[in-house]
């Protein structure tokens, strides 16, 4: 049998494992430093929690999980005989595959609220299922790192979650520009231009903007019957204005609220220093329709990628369990498009790529127990260090060295034993060195 | 809608996930010492792959995906007229969820061979999905630590994993006893005591014995027709022997391959100074039936409880991948169990249960936007702290920093602030200390 993996999914090699670990150390850090705690949510959720979370779409690219043993036993004969794959399949299945992790954050505070405090700040770094069209650099399993407040309507969150992600992009070395804008401005700004009841439709449409242009935009709103004065209204107001024009307009109290509240955030991040910069972008919409109040989002500069991040604020994150009026506001870090981008760039350490700094070779059977001796106590003093475990031809061995990317090969034949030394090649320059058993670690800078 | 989790599963709150880590970590930082490369493969498997595996039991246990969109589509129709779910099932589901790490790696090494370079060392910590009854202490979801070594049969690897071991419960400072045996030297036995033919049955009592004891275990084979004789015979010959006794008797080929390679293994052990005590255990039997060597298992000291860890070595990892003739040998840390034994013992350091050491309280709305500043300054500086949000009683403020177990709280009132300072409490013991803003982190140790 050839082994395969399903498609959308895939393996990953230890150089990716200790890139992508690279990644995930330095937000990790970045999130418990700023008081973000790590939380777990099973892989797998009751449909109930998931279902109708994420709109039609979503519900379709839900992985379901057929119950396990007789899962006909209980489908009623004339359901079954009706042969509706969309009605049989509640019968059958009772859980799915997490689809992000903020449905299951909501589901696990409203579960565990007697144990946690608000305000209650978490992080979560985990994989999500997505039945996705494969595409490049699309797959169905992928990994989300969160960071949510729950619990407070204060502004401050929003600051915090700005420096958050400076932090992280600052560490890696990663320069971004963070994009600001405000549900409610949004809101307003599309009421006084009259199309206040196709919302939903109007944000979804600026947030294709950046693909698009106006002009596109403009043919398409047309097409979709939208007020041709309105549309000239609208892209004048989301046109590169600033907050301060668009504060002189006084158009409405939504308008004026988003205004005061991205004003109050940029003040505040502009008196912290940042390494990236933070700007109003009236364009910015976000398709989520879940969030009510600042929205953000990291573009990566000089680079031609979407949003590496993005977030906002969500007035009523729990509401669907039964416990309303908990506002939130969250972020997430896009860590698959974070990981290409610093390939491309070639910002990972070198060190990341090389399977180790040092690989002990015997060049005789009888030398393994001696090698073999230094070695453990090599790795009681916190050293990773490397042995090749059987006898094998010298020319194998540094083959083999060679291709694991080693910096440091510890030759040991009879003499060596006999001298209680080893024979230390630097794998690059081909330098060689004896040295006593005792003093390796002291001598791997050669 | 009352939010609830599938049976088996559960959420993790943050000490918990502080306290898994800290088991994750020391275990992660031994397989790095140690060699053992982090690999990840995807949670969903073809069952292709898995079914077939891991006994019928196993395939039972199995959780298996529904196929996405109109699943139903292409089942003939007098298979679905038919009703049974065990020959639907094939037909509507492709994927499973990983059952544990051996058979994904050994898929892995078949599919990436021409990027990995044997021996490869391998490690993994991952969580697999079983749908086990759910008892107290048995999860659907559960993690798995493992390492492998694949591509040499060298004892050498074998010494290897018992000094990783070691090295992982001394860091835990949980003292264990790692026990020893043979597929061979069992197989050997129980040919010699004339119960070849049924040498997978013979071992699965023997696997037994701990919970039964002699008594009951022969009782159940007198009942399952096996000779009283031989019994006797197979009873003598596993109940405390030493090594050296049991070479006296030079049985056959298999007891005398077995001892050697055991003698081997427990004199270059007992050359490495380690920790914890190594013995052969001649009852041990181990489940699994694709081990073929070397089988370990790893007991806690003073503890009512099962192995906490186990592995073996298999002759033929990858030959139903088509790819034969690849040995292999590994461990597992059984993760769940080391928890509970570590809880129990009050093995976790103090510091993982509090969420913090210091947070910040503004007694003024006034002073928050200056509170927030010093904030900042102390996290890029590496320090983790807290800032309440909002303006709030203090009463409130000082009860979700005690329920919350940081270790100090700064004070900052519009005092603190024209003064440019803080007052620093100690939550322990109610002392208090008034510091300037820039000095903070040199005085959390009052």
């Amino acid at each position: 049998m050839k082994p395969s993996l399903p498609k959308g999914t895939r393996d990953y090699l230890p150089a990716e494992i200790r890139k992508r670990n690279y990644i995930f150390d330095i937000i990790r850090d970045a999130f418990h430093r700023f008081g973000y705690e790590p939380i777990e949510t099973p892989a797998m959720e009751s449909l109930q929690t998931l279902t109708g979370k994420y709109g039609d779409e979503g519900d379709k690219l839900l992985f379901k999980i057929i119950n396990n043993g007789d899962f006909l036993s209980d489908v009623p004969e004339d359901i079954y005989l009706a042969r509706e794959s969309k009605d049989l399949l509640p019968l059958i299945a009772k859980r799915g595959l997490r689809y992000d992790l903020t449905v299951p954050f909501a589901r696990y505070l409203v579960m565990n609220r007697n144990q946690l405090k608000l305000p209650f700040k978490r992080s979560a770094i985990q994989p999500v299922w997505r039945a996705d069209r494969p595409q490049r650099g699309r797959y169905q399993e992928f990994y989300q790192c969160d960071a949510d407040i729950a619990g407070t309507a204060s502004l401050y969150s929003e600051c915090e979650l700005i420096q958050l992600y400076d932090s992280v992009f600052a560490a890696l070395k990663l320069p971004v520009q963070i994009r600001l804008n405000h549900r409610k401005l949004l809101q307003g700004i599309i009421q006084h231009c009259g199309m206040g009841e196709r919302f939903s439709e109007v944000a979804g449409l600026i947030d294709k903007l950046d693909k698009m242009g106006f002009e596109k935009l403009g043919a398409e709103m047309g097409a979709r019957g939208f007020d041709p004065k309105g549309i000239k209204n609208l892209f004048r107001l989301i046109q590169d204005p600033t907050l301060s024009e668009l504060k002189q307009d006084s158009l409405n109290e939504l308008v004026k609220t988003g205004i005061e509240e991205l004003t109050l955030i940029l003040d505040l991040s502009s008196r912290v220093g940042l390494h990236n910069s933070v700007v109003f972008d009236p364009t910015l919409a976000r398709g989520l329709s879940y969030y009510t109040g600042c929205i953000l989002e990291v573009v990566a500069i000089d680079a031609n990628m979407g949003s590496i991040g993005g977030g906002g604020r969500y007035d009523d994150l729990t509401g669907s369990f039964g416990m309303p009026g908990i506002p939130g506001v969250g972020i997430s870090f896009g860590a698959e498009r974070i990981y290409d981008l610093m390939e491309e760039k070639g910002l990972f350490p070198d060190h990341l790529q090389s399977g180790g700094k040092l690989i002990f070779l015997s060049l005789d059977a009888e030398c393994m127990s001696y090698t073999f001796g230094i070695l453990m106590d090599l790795r009681k003093g916190g050293l990773a260090c490397e042995f090749y475990p059987e006898p094998a031809k010298i020319n194998k061995m540094m083959s083999y060295a060679n291709d694991r990317g080693f910096d440091y090969v510890a030759l040991v034949g009879l003499d060596e034993m006999n001298a209680s030394k080893v024979t230390l090649k630097n794998m690059k320059t081909g330098e060689q060195k004896s040295v006593n058993s005792t003093e390796i670690k002291d001598n791997l800078n050669f």
